[in-house]
């Protein structure tokens, strides 16, 4: 099987945006372990407020000092070029130059990210050492890039279920070579993936892969009609370094998945931070907006903009460990688990408890001291099978671990003493 | 008066399980002290998901060891005989009778109490420190014990009010010599009875002794039509050990039963657990079931299974005090009394104060800064009297002694300020 | 500008009750400084339970000493004699004046402050010293006042807006000479009246000068079919010692005002107690009586009878500031100010978020990591704004200043993005 980090590695030199062909190369090479459909939407299509941008090309980008060396090279290194800076090829002094270059005074060897998808111009992000070096004189400004109607691409990775019942998991594929932000994630994607295909599952299963914002509004203006479906999500972004998870609430608060998250996360027995809905950060911003509101919780490890390293060329291979995206993975996993597992039962005993003995369910002997953990699970979801409560509150409300939960209630349903209602 | 130990020295000795002679002579002891009404409810009784099981009756029960000496005496110590065990007489090796006998390892000295009511079987209990001194040979199991159509028995002391409502206090009658577990609870169920005796009291006082489990399940099954008038109810259970009282809600959560407690145990200064509900521990399992779902909470010392000597021999008159039982019979005469005296009123006079001086309800002189408590209570009876708040609220709100509260909205009351209104 | 200090040593000699010249006397110096309307109000009116009481007039009171000499001179304190004392002009022994004599023990060189409003006596306030050094002999008690048919009197000053919905203020004007206990609230209330006279405002502001209690039942009754418009309220007592602010909560607890109050307090920055309501204390006991039940919290510093100079002659200059009471002006103004800006939005683009770039609401380059507060609020607002909450909502839940709120709501509306509704 291959590795969180060999996937990373694979996707890691490609320059991604927005649109074009980073993002299809990328689709390539994920298609290449897990079936996935890719869709493309034309330039200028109207998604909600927005409207789907022009597609952009970069083939080279330099600048040439006055002894005629190069500096900056897109072929070195992708974030050296503003995205979406449109093409240029021009002389120009020093003092102008300096208008159109980034740098991070703070990390004088780091190279910002830097985009700029809704206005027409150009940059250059160096590092701050670089720039203290350069010589005043002449400089020319080469960026050979070019902005045309297209589309844009997005993939869905759709794994169908009998329930009628959707859970999606979305991240974000538009960013050029970063491990943190987002490759972490997008390999996260594609291990959840391949596990899905090898299991049974009632619920259809929609992974999405899409660029930042403008992605994710594309893809609920085309879907809109079918959110209904969805019952729980998970956005993920920026998985993969070693810190602890973070773990964001939707703006519903009480979703099926703020509760199934939160239990995936406590019976793991994880330290993890909970975070409230705050609409700032990444597409939980569209999923969770108040027209749409969908149960979506968010998933990170270190919050974007966080870290030290966000948004530059440090978030390397340094920043991230197999370890951490492979917790990552199992807790997805573990929320599929969970959310396939939930029901809300009906306990058509509910006056007095049923005579368990008589069906098997009881100790023989009373009086003993005996920690029966799975008696107790059945007495509780007994207890709490009263329509108003699913698995996922009776585990709450009790404090046991879930799947104790889980086979106690199907002990009861095998037996016809609590019944599936669907809600 | 009999203390709290004489009655409890007085039904020692008696052999009680879920049926039979024990628990009728129990009966016929508590009923010289307080008025009894005693039911029997036939063999084979369908009540909810059970069936009143056959009456067992035990006379005799020892082993004969290779020496010809008898160990495990039934008239030694009624735990001798695991509860509801077959007849037996048979010989058998050392090792054949061992897959029968019950001991307790990690108290070697300690006699276990088992019991197996709906599966037909034989046991002895003996401690650790006979088991080992047992040597290899013939031995001679002997239990002379039978099955047969009968009726199980339970009790009621009745105590008739006029509001048309009903509370309820239930306790077990079925274990056999042992004390905290749970003639506690029965002596103070028969103090209880014997404070109300003689108490005037406008709500109706049921005091359930039943077996426990099949009882409270055949008494809810026979009373079902009725249960509607109840708007209280407490289950006493191991409540006369040395540790403090732990309260547990009912499932209800909110109940009058729950208020009530709450501000019963506050205003006694004493120091208490307060548990949530959980459907792990005695009858309150039948009463809080989701399809019965009284309002009523459980009161207890150290909870069933939680103290050392749970289930043993050793819960004898070493664990119990006079002082515990005692402090557990003034907490539910205390109830009784915050009951008698809760109601919910309107303030007719809602539309700013009433002049409480013209009343002669307001200090004459102004100015003064004094602790006047009983004017602090006048006002926040006016003030949360809206309809929606009873005296239980008020008291919990104010953070004033229930008995303030309750002189204040009397003579507000009797000045025709405030009107009780039925809830 | 007066400061509030100047005001309060100009309102500090009169001898107010709660009718009377004393009360007409002060409005008459307020009316130098604000617009304000008086109103008379007929004794043996009928206010909800109360009538209004017979006018109360002194002139002159004193005790003579055996020797001849004066004591207790109405005329050097006019706290001397317990308010609505009727006339007396008698001889008596020592030990019969006593009867009639207040002190306080604790503290022997404090006069204290007493009141029988709705009881016919008469008494002097003295302090322990001067009682302690009186001379068995005979005594004259000369208290030279009269009740007689008259009115109580009022003030408004009026503020109009054109919402339709009104904002109240109310302190009471009854106390005597003493500057915490009640002329610090009086002169908030001034300067708070000059400003607003200088302020658009859409809202209507009704600053109400009552005597305590029965001026507050008494406007109340008289204005009971506009109390619908009110959506706000202040009650301020005690305002002007050197302690923390205490606000304390409206009955209805989530109301406006208590929203209002807590967000103004917090950002502003200060340090402050917040209590729950309590019937127990000043006006706010009729506004929040049940059948009334405005939306009305209270200010104050120290709660009146918790601080040791209340209701004495010790209540004077030394107790207050000019720093606190400007303080308290400035939390009022910041009241207004934040019900004037508060609004509730429906926003219009709710299905994920308007294009923010292309209205010039976003910063042009992506990816830096800049504390973009404005744009933070801008998220919040429309990520919240979907008609259940309110900007106070929005700001309580990001902890936003609540300007900062106002400002992206405004830039919002003005782009017709969110939409205002009347809530």
């Amino acid at each position: 099987m291959i590795s969180h980090l060999e996937l990373i590695e694979e996707l890691y030199p490609i320059c991604r945006s927005i649109t074009g062909t980073g993002v299809r190369k990328t689709f390539e090479i994920i298609s290449k372990y897990i079936p996935l459909e890719t869709y493309e939407v034309e330039t200028g299509t109207k998604v909600f407020d927005w409207e789907v941008p022009e597609e952009w090309a970069i083939h080279d980008a330099y600048i040439v000092c006055p002894d005629g060396s190069k500096i900056a090279q897109f072929k070195e290194n992708n974030l050296h070029v503003m995205s979406y800076s449109k093409r240029i090829n021009t002389s120009l002094t020093l003092g102008l130059l300096k208008e159109h270059i980034h740098t991070l005074p703070d990390h004088p060897s780091w190279i910002p990210y830097r985009t700029m998808y809704y206005d027409r111009s150009w940059a250059f992000c160096l590092s701050q050492n670089t720039l203290d070096s350069l010589p005043e004189g002449k400089y020319r400004a080469y960026i050979d890039a070019s902005h045309k109607n297209g589309s844009l691409t997005y993939a869905e990775a759709v794994f169908p279920g009998t329930s009628g019942k959707e859970i999606i998991f979305s991240t974000y594929v538009c960013h050029p070579s970063m491990c943190n932000d987002n490759l972490s994630s997008v390999s996260v994607m594609i291990k959840l993936a391949q596990e899905l295909a090898n299991k049974n599952h009632r619920h259809t299963y929609r992974l999405l892969f899409l660029p930042e914002t403008i992605g994710a509004i594309t893809w609920l203006s085309k879907n809109e009609k079918s959110l209904s479906k969805i019952i729980a999500g998970v956005n993920l972004t920026c998985t993969g370094n070693r810190a602890p998870i973070t773990f964001m609430k939707s703006r519903q608060k009480t979703s099926i998945s703020d509760k199934a998250m939160k239990i995936v996360l406590d019976d793991m027995g994880l330290l993890y931070k909970e975070n409230d809905f705050s609409p700032i950060g990444s597409d939980e911003r569209q999923y969770c907006s108040p027209g749409i509101n969908l149960p979506v919780v968010t998933l990170m490890r270190t919050p974007p903009g966080e870290f030290e390293e966000y948004h530059t060329s440090a978030d390397n291979f340094d920043v991230i460990s197999e370890d951490s995206l492979r917790e990552m993975t199992s807790v997805c996993l573990s929320f599929v688990d969970t959310l396939e597992k939930n029901n809300t039962y009906i306990n058509t005993y509910s006056k007095c408890e049923p005579q368990l003995g008589k069906r098997g369910l009881y100790r023989k002997t009373g009086g003993q001291r005996v920690n029966q953990v799975s008696q107790t699970a059945i007495k509780w979801v007994l207890s709490y099978s009263d329509g108003h409560n699913d698995l996922l509150d009776i585990a709450n409300r009790s404090g046991i671990r879930m799947e104790e939960v889980v086979s106690a209630s199907s002990v009861l349903e095998h037996q016809g003493i609590i019944m599936r209602i669907s809600k």
